[in-house]
């Protein structure tokens, strides 16, 4: 920016800053005087060749020489300073693009070109997290029309890798979560596999709930595959269950997600973008979508579903993808555990067609791998869950379960959790109500998914008749305060599993 | 939370990281393995009886001990820890009120309950930024409706301190920004305390433009006034100019105004809010509002002034306090300097009847002093400019600011830039349009309001007659950086400064 450049030289501090990029200087350093830089200044760093923007922290004190600048361990991984390389600094470039969030805010719809500036601007790291929650609620509030939807997930297709299998069918699926313990997805893939299909599934971690198909793959294989690795995997079994973050699918995604997780918001014109964006940038051809519908699901009603359902069709036509939504109950948690690992744990029951596996866990993914041997024409029309349930009976879909888990790297046991505590019925009855969206929050509450052997175990199903005392679900942790911490979330929230003969007037927690 | 206390010694680290709090904690210390936190966790730090949330920053290496945590600038203050104290560490509570916001951003209209608990949440520190910037965006994008703008303002009022000067009747003014230089209030604070009235003004800091009224007036006193030396100052002059801010009126204000800023954005309901709460919570009865209209001002057209007029007056009757609102031209920076010294010379000009003092800023000063002789009733309507006029001529609002000014502290002479640097006209011919949010910004990234001497000297005004080189403006700046920075921007938005002549085609930058 100025004529002369002023150097410093870089010095990792080991601050974990988590995914903010920061950057410390003495406040008396030449450079913060000269560019008039103050504490929280967005300051852009040039280290040769490479760029970044990062927030400045201004240190009082000599524990930082003047003549270097501090970087947290984010900054540092960004920057990947060699040795002898000295950084110049200019004030952060205006980010243009924030003009037409702006434009939003006060009602202006965003043209396909302004989705591409914003998304590019986003994966260039350009926005701070205050304008990513800006954006995200701008677009939430107004809601996105069917143009915008396809023009962000064209962005967000755009602006990552694209993975291309040289194959004229891909198929893929996805759920539209909300149900906890809904983890259909390796068992589909291994049915799917099994079968001759090709199905390279990439996943999310948990947005706001207590765990995503990545986070419980993760307790049986390693996930955080390349692009070549998946191909070597998907190449020798067919399928692979693999974390899409790894991989530079919809970076975008990424980096939204974690601020749509530190707001607690879900919206659907983010939710058909993030889905259709990453499918597509996969490499998909075929995909099959599961909305499961309850009262405290993330789709509430029927009249949402199929709104949304159409949303998804419409917004897969445009961007060329055959889409096909499977509307399911989500009155109750699937199968039995809720945290990555007691998921994990269900899933190997039902691939090993154990006693007492999950009905439910097994009849959904037989469902929906049956929508997907129908939509990819490998099955008539109805006759897609004989396929699937002939594969999990027969052992073909465990045994291509285990090859995959050994191609992606070595099947690994989910982790047990240091500390259990059951949480018993408060009166006998029946069971009438399940509330995910509290149970969900227990869960993680407990740990999960950051730890991955945390969570709870549900013991009961609607319709269930307890005895006073009988353990209604068991907490698993890793520790005693979020032990506590869920303990005492759960005193104001005791009606979380209703047992019939409650007093009249309570009303289910939202 | 848990049963068993795990407590750290407190050590300040010198870290400056604005208003963020922020602790910093050794990866195997004892409190991050047994209570879960990982980088950006938001934990409550508890030392004997204070308290308060922070981000956590987690430290790979020795240079911290792990009996020991860091505390940034901000934090060390917001805690003030005592020799020997030592903190204990939960996870921060779960923010109840943000279920509100996220039933907003979803349609539905705040309730005053609600209100009272977001805004109660907000001055506790509960929200960071990120929930912050949710909060403001979705009020943006949906707006606030008359009770709840009534509801918002009431709630602001209610989380702070309330002054109470015991008379009858206390004026103020207010000016809705969003024209570079209309620098009126302490020269209406001046003539209005000069004819006996009683004013204690309260000024927020910038939000979005170059300058705000607290930045300018602490060029020429000190403003960050006590509650108690505001008394004696408004007890002993009749009047003040002091800086909101630091008196907690309305704190979350100035929370949610550092938010705004970061966004760039203003909203209407929000701005109601602001503008009535500081108002009502300084003790004010009678409050005259500047609503500047212009194409490139923040209030846009006729149309929508005299709907925030209304809004003005209705909430202003909702809450108690007579409101008139004052419609007035936006055309184009008011007085010669953008910047908080240089627009504090301007005042002083005015205010000694200086030959060549800017007309515009004397005549506006007039106008608004007037509306609140008239209002109060000291002056019959139509009369009240007549006593502005005869205040101002005379000397006696010169002689009364200056006895402020001690009484605030002592006068101060307004700083001179170390650098300028004049912008020609590209060619001779009329100026025709002056974009005010153009010039802001160059202001701005000349380093006003930070560096209290930047800013620029604007030496033209609208139908002036300029030869081809004559200086349309002069930049001010203390660093070659914000110089290098201001020229760059204005090599891309050439045309701040219309000049008849120029070829057809080219449109006024927003």
């Amino acid at each position: 920016m100025s004529g002369q450049k002023h150097l410093l030289k870089p010095r990792r501090l080991g601050v974990d800053t988590h995914q903010e990029l920061v950057v410390y200087m003495r406040d008396d350093c030449h450079v913060c005087r000269s560019e008039g830089f103050n504490a929280h200044s967005r300051i852009q760093v040039n280290l040769s060749e490479r760029s970044v923007l990062a927030t400045l922290n201004v240190i009082h004190g000599d524990w930082l020489a003047s003549n270097e600048f501090g970087l947290s361990e984010s900054a540092w991984h960004a920057l990947n300073p060699r040795d002898g390389e000295r950084a110049d600094f200019a004030h952060a470039p205006t980010v243009d693009s924030m003009s037409a969030v702006r434009a939003k805010i006060y009602g202006n719809p965003l043209r396909d070109t302004q989705f591409d500036a914003i998304i590019s601007d986003v994966c260039k790291g350009l926005y701070t997290d205050v304008e990513l929650a800006t954006f995200l609620t701008t677009c939430a509030s107004h809601g996105l029309d069917e143009k915008e939807i396809a023009g962000l997930t064209r962005a967000m297709i755009n602006a990552g890798e694209h993975l291309d299998w040289h194959r004229e069918m891909i198929v893929d699926k996805h759920c539209v979560g909300g149900l906890p313990g809904n983890r259909t997805t390796p068992l589909v893939v291994a049915m799917v596999a099994a079968e001759g299909l090709v199905m390279p599934k990439t996943s999310s971690r948990a947005i706001t709930s207590p765990a995503g198909t990545a986070d419980t793959m993760e307790t049986l294989a390693p996930v955080a595959l390349s692009i070549a690795d998946m191909q070597r995997v998907v190449e020798q079994e067919g399928g692979c269950i693999a974390w899409g973050g790894a991989m530079s699918l919809s970076p975008a995604d990424d980096i939204l997600i974690r601020i749509e997780r530190a707001i607690d918001l879900d919206s659907e014109g983010q939710l058909v973008a993030s889905v259709l964006s990453k499918k597509a940038a996969a490499g998909a051809t075929h995909v099959v979508i599961d909305l499961p519908v309850g009262p405290t699901a993330k789709v509430r009603s029927e009249t949402d579903a199929r709104r949304l359902a159409a949303l998804l069709c419409d917004t897969g036509e445009a961007i060329g993808l055959a889409v096909r939504a499977v509307i399911t109950d989500g009155l109750q948690p699937v199968g039995r555990g809720i945290g990555p690992a007691l998921e994990a744990r269900d899933v190997l029951a039902v691939l090993q067609n154990k006693n007492g596996a999950p009905a439910d866990l097994r009849a959904r993914s037989i469902h929906l791998a049956g929508a997907i041997f129908e939509l990819s024409g490998l099955a008539a029309e109805g006759a897609g869950t004989v396929l699937a349930e002939t594969s999990l009976s027969s052992g073909r879909a465990w045994r291509k379960f285990q090859a995959i888990c050994e191609a992606q790297g070595g099947m690994r046991t989910p982790p047990l959790a240091t500390q259990t505590q059951p949480v018993p019925a408060p009166r006998e009855g029946i069971v009438t109500a399940i509330d995910n969206r509290v149970l969900a929050r227990i869960a993680k509450l407990s740990g999960a998914p950051a730890a991955p052997a945390s969570g709870l175990d549900l013991h009961v199903r609607l319709g269930d008749r307890v005895e006073r005392g009988q353990p209604l679900f068991t907490l698993h942790t890793e520790t005693t305060g979020e032990l506590a911490y869920a303990l005492e979330y759960l005193d104001t929230h005791a009606n979380v599993i209703r047992i019939a003969g409650e007093p009249e007037g309570d009303s289910p927690s939202q």
